[in-house]
């Protein structure tokens, strides 16, 4: 407890996270109420005047029905998902489950107005719908795989502000790829994963900790952890299909997406178990493998799932995916650590960066191999959205702008994340001190198991007291 | 274990709980034999009937569609969602969920009745669809929210007994608002969370215990107990767009009240967070506060979601329910246990009695401000039901009977608690003693961590044998 | 840790799971690529196709709207329903989940060819949808099933290998009731419970262990792994509805399938709380009971929920069931154990053995008793496919056909276990020793509580260093 006392000035976060907090969300609904409104599908009178233009006789055409079930997915994805995977550290649940709450929650909001501003923007407003809500999601996706790879050094201050610049980024990113280069990318293997997880990479860089080896203890799992941690994985595990298929077209591709992120998740499972054993001691399994490697069959499916990608293809990329996932962690990921400087906490070169790049690659060959006999006639122009400004584009011209959209993520990452590491450094964050990292006890009330422990009332109590010295 | 012998003969559940469990289940075996049917979308014949009738020539078009993803992420609400929520304390984890379970298990069958002979009674039966299924979870959730102020102080038997009056109550309260007064409360913050927190609140005031010091330790969390809890306040947060969206109209009127509560929990946990740094001790974040505060951005637009509430207006309504329901439970909860008496296990009076309040308050508001500008001639009277005899009330008429409805749920539900609570004191339904209160050891075999552990089959093995003594 | 290294030549899964898990894997891929195509609904070119020769204006109508939000509820249940439900264990927590995962994972690629040779087989493709996915995840359920009465005493080797055998034999089955006996079993009574289960025990049967007793303290559960059980338990008895629904007939079915299963479930509750507190010491309620015998009202509606078996008819089945499955626990399970050898580590036999039995029975009574005036002229044809070859089949026929389908899966399962049990008792698929049964240990690498832990890192470090001695 003396060391805590020597260091509680600089990681206090009392008036510091507040102020981020209420001042940003002030900004928030100030800007909300000065641009978001709701799209013609969501608005009273809106949908009235849309049913009657378009003749639509049905409600069951509103796109809320065609997306909402797969947006609660998405959205147990990012807060449970996401949020559980990283509470395998022993002693870092709160932060994990807590941080990645707060993340998210400012960082939907502020990616729907940068997301709107991009993309659905009329006569000086943003108009959202559900579509939006899951954008939105997608978008924090990105910084919640960024945080896997800060997870436990760093203070929520330092995460808020991540979380505002990598949202930008992302937006920007993702307006370069969707609206300049025509690239298709519904699962996000390259906006979402790639993008997010070398931005997270080099982050880490920057912040790197030479002295991290003392909280060794801490940095491993504990049995219930690891437990809580496989909540995660299952929900992100399940849900990837709904993932991949959330803003595809309506019908038949939504339906294949579907399919083929279910094939590809499969066969990741089973090279992932095959690897895991073999690579660990005594050919027993590791738990920090199938939290995660099982999942790179999602990612590396993101750009391609919603294309004639097939059942067996998908099952060839989970396959690949699953060792190159597995093999990452065991190989990779101490040598990142050692040679690199790349301190990566979850892991997510291995489930993210890497399948997030081969997703990328997959998707550009599977778009420059799309045919008319294939796709049929209309249907390979309402695949690619080949019309207007791009009626004359070729897959293989389209596949070669798919293959630029990884370049360009991939720089935007590295240079966003170089940008924003440098702003992270700065002393007046609160970061903790290397000892006291991967430990809940920084940031949280913690009620230490086994001593005399205060009830819920009493601290209430002691607060309501206290409040009179403030 | 001794103590415990000495009132073993008052807290053994062996003959009331179970005689409870089976006589009410026979009588709803009975009632519904006698009174509940299929309504025509889910009728064989009725389906087909309805379809030439009304020349519908798509099953998409049955309400099931429209409503089943909805319900189900409700239903994922009443029973992971508040049954997790609960297992903060240290040691009342099976009671939490194993009770919450209990009495929505009943409750559901008992509010399809009661809900029914309102509601859906036509020619001597109630019909019952999809919408029945879910103003039934709807129900039961008013009562989980008040079993969230007894929590670790009452018996399995007052739990029951306590959700047969309130979902009794429950009924007719929604009958005054819904049918008489002709309210909007799609969300429920009047009918369900007004209703249910104060019920609650003054059942608790009328059981108060004097002795509940000694308990202390047990009312405090662990470390993993606060994990299992935050499961329970990730699925309702996630989940709450759904909740106040599940009964809406079709089309636009779900789309927006989707919408505007997911915004409005966005803001919340930004609040909730500030607030909660700012009042801790060090500036550190309670996860009390998080597991709570964070979701009464929920309840607050549980009557205005479907209405033009807008964005920027949930927001708002978001923001400031964060800040109440913190502040709550740093100074209100030790002041009404103090000073009134009301000890609040879960803190519902931060999370569902205010917010609950402002929620009608906010409901009203909109109502009184909807103009046909911004609803269109048509959708006005579609979002409001102004039709047959209410074709003539004005908008700020409506603003005026929803603000009546705030006070008669109050009234009801002061008046309810107060004659329930007064049931529940009688000596006969095995209660704990104060010394025994938020212990699973009570009411559950609990396998005692590090003594001598019996196996599961020797436990059911000795129960076969102890049968014989019966 | 001595006795560990003297048998761990026998348990190393280094070469045998790997080898399988990757030799397995490609023959799915192969398979894949030589038979498994999408179906119209989920093909680029045959969705446009199907919509121009059916007249098809609307995407809602691609089947995928009407299964999809089912489809992800029944994957849920298959991996965090089974999964965590199986976590009762106090040290078994990585297996039930891991395996559980491992299992259903390879088992959706062979249940997606096996079904698909048997129903969806069109000019030597395999065309599968949304259904396909639901059919594979039901056809898994049943060796998630299984797996309950082998927890702990197998190796994952012994998992994959009766995976592959059951999955085959189910479909056989499957094929041998809905297509030749034309009998009706949407939620899988017969065809996943009755022969899923009684497929288990017999395996169980045959790799009777007579030294288990020396487990007895690694097979109770501990305070936090009964709560984790209870996250499986929710989400089965929550999504369970729209298991019985999946799969049935677009409109009414769905939607009565739905209501029926809720319930059935709702009054389960009642009664296995009462037979818990009336059979336990003191009338304390038993976590074994609430977290599976609650769930026994689902199994029992599987086949009749579609039908017009009414509300309180499920009310009934459901009333019946938990008691039936609380006294199996307290009474069955011992005796199958001591009398008959039968170790059924989760007393599946309670939960899915009786109650998929009534289910059959009900589901026959059920169907032999539907009426013209209840079903209408044209919705009896369409409830029971009284089309084709069976234009002329009664309904006491069909009752009788249901009933045959009972013993049908009966014979398959008894007969199929008992094989694929010999082959499990094989000695060289490395299951664990007596004394090491019910152990994570065995299989996992574990980081032991309280003991000096090494870290994420330092783990992969030495993995890396081993990597050179392969």
């Amino acid at each position: 407890m003396a060391s805590f006392n020597l260091m509680s000035r600089s990681t206090s976060m009392r008036w510091r996270l507040p102020l981020v907090c209420l001042l940003w969300e002030v900004a928030m609904i100030v800007l909300f109420g000065v641009f978001v409104r709701f799209n013609p599908e969501a608005d009273a009178a809106g949908w009235m005047e849309e049913k009657y233009k378009k003749n639509i006789t049905s409600d069951a055409e509103n796109d809320f029905y065609f997306r909402y079930p797969s947006f609660q997915d998405v959205h147990v994805m990012i807060f449970v998902g996401f949020g559980f995977l990283m509470t395998f550290l022993q002693r870092y649940g709160f932060g994990a489950v807590g941080f990645n709450f707060l993340l998210a929650a400012f960082g939907i909001q502020w990616a729907i107005l940068m997301q709107g501003w991009f993309h659905t923007f009329e006569n000086g407003k943003i108009l959202i719908g559900v579509e939006s809500l899951i954008g939105a999601d997608f978008c924090v996706g990105s910084v919640c795989i960024a945080f896997g790879a800060l997870l436990g050094k760093v203070s929520p201050v330092q995460v808020l502000i991540m979380t505002l610049f990598q949202v930008t980024l992302f937006s920007v990113n993702e307006y370069i790829l969707l609206d300049l280069l025509h690239v298709k990318d519904a699962g996000g293997s390259m906006t979402i994963h790639t993008f997010g997880a070398y931005f997270g990479l080099t982050v880490t860089a920057i912040l790197y900790r030479p002295n991290l080896d003392s909280t060794k203890d801490k940095q491993s799992s504990s049995y219930y952890s690891d437990l809580f941690s496989m909540i995660g994985t299952l929900f992100l595990w399940m849900y990837w299909p709904s993932f991949n298929s959330a803003i595809s077209n309506h019908g038949d591709a939504q339906h294949r997406a579907a399919i083929n992120t279910y094939c590809s998740l499969a066969a990741c499972v089973l090279t992932t178990v095959a690897f895991s054993s073999v690579l660990e001691k005594k050919g027993k399994l590791n738990m920090v493998h199938i939290q995660n490697a099982t999942l790179a069959g999602g990612v590396a499916v993101g750009t391609a799932a919603e294309m004639m990608l097939t059942p067996y293809g998908s099952l060839i990329v989970g396959f690949i995916c699953g060792i190159v996932s597995t093999v990452g962690f065991v190989f990779f990921t101490p040598f990142l650590e050692s040679k690199l400087r790349i301190q990566d906490t979850c892991g997510i070169h291995n489930l993210h960066a890497m399948p997030g790049l081969i997703g990328g690659i997959v998707g550009a060959v599977t778009a420059a191999a799309a045919t008319e006999g294939v796709y049929g006639t209309e249907g390979l122009i309402l695949a690619f959205d080949f019309t207007g400004a791009y009626a004359t584009r070729t897959p293989s011209v389209q596949g070669g702008f798919q293959a630029a959209g990884i370049a360009v993520s991939l720089g935007m990452a590295l240079a966003g994340g170089a940008i924003v590491g440098g702003i992270l450094k700065l002393p007046f964050f609160g970061d903790p001190p290397d000892e006291n990292c991967f430990d809940d006890d920084v940031y949280w009330e913690v009620v230490e198991e086994g001593e005399n422990q205060s009830s819920l009332y009493s601290m209430q109590n002691s607060n309501g007291k206290s409040v009179t010295n403030f």
